[in-house]
């Protein structure tokens, strides 16, 4: 089946244990065992834990599930089996069926980023709930999205809407995790360097404009200003860091010097 | 393999076409054509189309790769080749790289979020760009890496990183989805009937209450107001329809009927 993509050295073998307050993920008559394994995998990645499957198609537990779930074994050794969903959700306060077909039932539709912060509103207020996943070729079917306080339906492309079941599960597994995701969309690390100062910039600058000088390179004096100007916006764009300015610091004193060597030996 | 989960009857055997401007998904050296067939199922689930393989472990094209993409074949035909990196983001502006592991490089790092937002400006600027994704086993080396303006390290639980390669790129395809999504978070279908007005719903509180007046349940008259009330909120909580109102009337008039027939038969 699909190949462990090790990511880091950590996982595999490392103990998960569920990050509460967390949703249960239950899985209403699921077909495949292949796909209850990379249910947990997944389910795993956006730090969701309990497990809950609703009368297995080919019974439970299942070593072709293992196999797919890629180190998340510990969820399947946890998931409890159920003979009908009402008692699946018996102990939970809120349920949501995630339903990607528009149903002529009266219920909230929520997105999947709409669901994540209702959950996680949910698990604030010491509420248990859980997530339903309809089997794999059929989906929910109506008594099952009955007893849902609510509906997740993801905005994916309308024209494609054959969607994995461990898919689904990631989806809502990240979007569970970013809810409470506070990096920023975007930085730039730097780690043992610094991102260079401006006068740091200006530094590097005026070494590499004293020998654009000394080659002859600016000599049109009237096109000189302009195109200082250019060599200065491209490189105060570029983030440079201190480390690299060195680095093309002595870019520019070894391509001198060389220039130099040559004006020596022709004179 | 996996199962398809047919979520319409639209999909399948629909001609699916580029929704432009949409980046390039680049795998490099990619290992089981069941991935790559899983990865143009998600690509089209987040409608996404240009694939590139930059030397594939097992050579291209391959019948398992087809048999996981579940009717996303299209993606799968219109699928090129490359010998390398190189040769495959020549003609592209942009290039980021997917990164799971922190690497001693200093370059920008984005979200999967904030990296959709970046591809989204920049097929708006009528640039092309591409997503580069790596190996199942090791990732992305840092030659590859070298490439890339910047790199997408998505926030999942650091605990379990074993992250699927169709995952991976399910979780941008939906991010590139999102970015243009208007869907609000949360809407109440309410399909041929609608939601009740405050009128339609004291109509049915008035009919409740009288009834359980003329029961005798409210016959304590110091707690008649508070139970009233307490009647009360609870409906106006339900976020009612018209034709469940409707459904309630029905049942209240039948309830208190029962009730009145047994009265006559006692008198």
């Amino acid at each position: 089946m699909h190949e462990a993509r090790r990511m880091t050295g950590r996982d595999g073998d490392a103990p998960l244990e569920p990050i509460e307050p967390s949703p249960v993920v239950i899985l209403v008559r699921p077909q495949l065992a292949e796909n209850i394994g990379a249910v947990a995998r997944a389910m795993a990645n956006g730090g969701l834990f309990h497990l809950r499957l609703v009368a297995p198609r080919d019974g439970w537990p299942q070593d072709r599930a293992r196999r797919t779930a890629s180190g998340a074994g510990r969820i399947l050794d946890a998931a409890t089996v159920f003979p009908d969903l009402a008692s699946a959700v018996a102990d939970l306060h809120r349920v949501f069926a995630t339903c990607p077909r528009p149903r002529h039932i009266v219920k909230p539709v929520l997105t999947a980023r709409g669901g994540a912060a209702e959950l996680r509103a949910i698990g604030d207020r010491g509420l248990r709930a859980g997530l339903l996943f309809g089997p794999e070729r059929a989906g929910l079917d109506n008594e099952d999205i009955a007893r849902a306080d609510s509906l997740i339906r993801y905005p994916l492309n309308p024209g494609f809407m054959s969607l994995n079941l461990a898919q689904a599960v990631m989806i809502m597994a990240y979007e569970w995790w970013m809810a409470r995701e506070a990096t920023p969309p975007r930085r730039l690390e730097s780690h043992k360097t610094h991102v260079a100062t401006k006068g740091e910039l200006d530094n590097f600058l005026t070494h590499l404009i004293a020998e654009c000088d000394e080659s002859g390179f600016l000599r049109n004096e009237q096109k000189r200003p302009g195109m200082v100007r250019n060599i200065r916006h491209f490189l105060e764009r570029g983030e440079a860091t201190e480390q690299e300015l060195r680095t093309f610091h002595g870019v520019v004193t070894e391509l001198a010097r060389g220039r130099h060597a040559r004006k020596q030996g022709a004179a």
